[in-house]
């Protein structure tokens, strides 16, 4: 059955999640196969990686390939609950809090990296700047865009001043 | 009790997932109470909203006052699924691949935000640039840096010469 109407809830049904889950649509192939030497950030990586989207799902890369960059969405599937809610980042020996740190160990572990797409054949991406271990599941893609997504920050917080040179 | 430990899953307990579930860590409050005029991305709005973390994880908002921006990952709770895997964006008459364009209609509605901080009091943070409707779920906030998330695209697909200037 092809799907092609897009339904909402209706807003008399709709109420506030408990639990909200999903399903992985693929699983990345990395050359990190333990924790050991895994970049701390994808823009601090030159490592190849492969982004396989279930079968069932290929048809949402339509036109993918006319872009540079996506944002992957994935699950830190080996993060253990409860995490701390403060602890110390890689590059600073001071605890700060789970939300101004880009730590895996999140209350609710979901990654987000940015990675150049090198090629898509069928329902396979080659991928740059990998930063994750593999087999890693993936929650979702989007299509990445300078326009809408570099913000000129103005204050970086703790970060500033720590932040190592890019390696690509 | 105050929990420290960061732990992990053994390697030889792990089993690709076939569900993935999380608990909001928090609502944000919007003036989009319907879905009529929602911004189509936060780039194009100068809206105002907050969002309340949950108090339970107020600690973990410590030192993120001194960012500038920060990403919202939030749940699109009022989309039904199944979803298309291809649909017509709001910029082009022409299907394009789910994982191609920024639709809150996905197989895991996760939305994707880049919000400015205005300030944050207690467990409410203040944001600009909000483009969600009114009464969101919120599944993680992680904080912007653009040494690291400001990437040159070389290429933005069948966006190019479509999209509209910020607001912002």
């Amino acid at each position: 059955m092809e799907i092609t109407k897009k339904e909402l809830v209706g807003f008399n049904e709709r109420k506030f999640p408990e639990n909200i889950c999903f399903k992985p649509i693929g699983i990345i192939h990395t050359p990190f196969k333990s924790l050991k030497g895994i970049p701390i950030q994808f823009s601090m990586s030159n490592a190849k990686g492969t982004i396989e989207i279930f079968p069932k799902y290929v048809a949402g890369l339509k036109d993918l390939s006319g872009f540079s960059h996506l944002y992957c969405l994935f699950f830190f599937d080996m993060v253990k609950q409860p995490v701390p809610l403060q602890s110390k980042p890689f590059l600073i020996n001071e605890k700060k809090g789970v939300f101004a740190i880009r730590t895996p160990f999140r209350p609710n572990p979901i990654g987000l990296s940015i990675f150049e797409i090198l090629e898509i054949r069928e329902n396979i991406i080659f991928v740059n700047n990998v930063d994750t271990l593999d087999r890693t599941p993936i929650l979702d893609i989007k299509p990445y865009a300078s326009q809408y997504d570099n913000i000129k920050t103005t204050k970086i917080g703790w970060l500033k001043g720590k932040i190592k040179n890019k390696v690509s």
